[in-house]
């Protein structure tokens, strides 16, 4: 999209919300605040954390403009809550946080699981309470912590949200508007689609890269150019945080895995076999494959 | 390196070859011409290749002032040649090429493998002719053509020469100095140990990369961000390089993949028995291995 467009967006487009509360806010969350400020969308962005030190630096970069430690106080405020923390903690806080809210709230998440998360959350909220609906914007890096953060982070980027037979309308429509409003492209499946999907496109190349950074020997270390440094890239996130993805979509992320093994078991016979018709077949298919992702850019 | 310091070194540093040869003016092949003519190391570049138009397109970017189909007539005239097309058609060519080399001639190459080149050469030169070195900079794209070519490609990049028993000292003492001009590190290494080092460093993360982008059902393109695109860009390399490279390595290839899919396994049992503590732990390791490589700039 053209710079001159989006300032005129920016400036023409209404404020759509009064309060909106991040909670956890880092690269995701922070970026969150970063756009929601820039593109004039919100009169208060209120950020909540643990740590009174992450909050501040949230405050300085200009993600958010009020912070608090109290998750109750802030839900009861806001209008629009959005959760970026790990997905482990999410489970545990959204619970919690939906008993606090008002009917009008409308919580999301930006987690990388959502079958977990989302029946977590449908449980809790079966007597009534906020309205939920999961979402995960496919935007982030190996960086952690709000100075990684940046107003674009979402810009073109898919938003996948997931909604249930039992979401309501109104809350589904507000969460998509909310993603593109700060530039996303929303596409709808179930928790269930997305959990198997992002086993494929996001979680097993975790793990792949992980393996691939863990067979290393360190004699060679200093011989390990762009490529060994680009596949094995995100094998750099934080343990913690992968941990509980891969705990969250386990039964997905092990049938990923058989996948890729059978994958790379045909490139291993074609080369024990000395078969190298087969080899060249085997690596054209997969540069298609790539090609097909099209331009290499980082997206 | 400041840029001041560069420029200083650039024109004070006398030319410290007459006519230069490159066989196969690509990425790699252009992007040394580029470097000899802007660090003003070679009086003539010459540039060698199959097609009139790449040729001509390397003479436009300023890579090469001349260019031949004819390798036996710039092999004559070049006191340095160096051979940077697939390592394939350099076990052709190099048989071939020495043969025409006068005695004083240094013969090297760019290719990723270094046993077949080395050993196949040696056979060539028994009878005297012209000296060869083994060279393989680690530098490079999946891109490929002069177009992609940068003077830049080898600064602060390791290039590994590979001298055996038989390689004569000054021959040796010129690659390296040849490397060391184009502002590359240069590590000794015989071509056995390279060929073992390469393949857990590059050509293991290629096979790797190419089952990840071969696993991807189609359906999902759409859903793979930044993390499954740098995992697999280097699967979007050249079949048939990548096939020459596979074949000419294919016994420590072997292994590193057996390395790899030993790692792969163990997070995958971690997983299969639900054990998080394990997995946590495996995934703590490979992101300080994945650290220890330094900062996550692209070299």
């Amino acid at each position: 999209m053209p710079r001159v467009n989006r300032e005129v967006r920016e400036q023409t487009v209404p404020r759509q919300w009064d309060t909106v509360a991040i909670v956890g806010v880092g690269l995701i969350g922070g970026s969150i605040g970063l756009a929601l400020k820039r593109r004039r969308l919100a009169r208060q962005v209120v950020g909540i954390g643990r740590r009174r030190s992450s909050l501040e630096r949230a405050r300085r970069v200009g993600a958010v403009d009020a912070t608090t430690l109290s998750l109750p106080r802030a839900i009861s405020q806001a209008e629009l809550v959005v959760f970026c923390t790990p997905v482990d903690t999410i489970v545990e806080q959204l619970p919690r946080a939906a008993a606090k809210a008002s009917p009008d709230t409308v919580m999301t998440d930006a987690g990388s699981t959502k079958q977990w998360i989302v029946a977590r959350l449908e449980d809790a909220l079966e007597n009534g309470g906020a309205a939920f609906v999961g979402s995960h914007p496919l935007a982030g890096s190996e960086n952690r912590g709000v100075s990684a953060a940046r107003t674009d982070l979402f810009e073109d980027r898919v938003c996948v949200v997931t909604p249930t037979p039992r979401t309501p309308r109104k809350a589904l429509a507000t969460v998509r508007r909310f993603w593109r409003a700060l530039g996303a492209r929303v596409v709808e499946m179930t928790p269930q689609a997305h959990d198997r999907a992002l086993a494929r496109t996001s979680h097993l190349p975790h793990l792949v890269a992980a393996a691939l950074a863990s067979s290393l020997p360190d004699a060679y270390r200093h011989l390990a150019a762009s490529g060994f440094r680009d596949t094995t890239r995100i094998a750099a996130g934080d343990p913690e945080l992968w941990t509980g993805i891969c705990r969250q979509n386990r039964s997905s992320l092990l049938e990923a895995i058989k996948e890729f093994e059978h994958e790379l078991g045909k490139l291993r016979r074609a080369l024990t076999d000395d078969d190298m018709k087969t080899l060249a077949r085997l690596l054209e298919c997969a540069k298609r494959k790539r090609d097909q992702l099209g331009v290499n850019e980082s997206c």
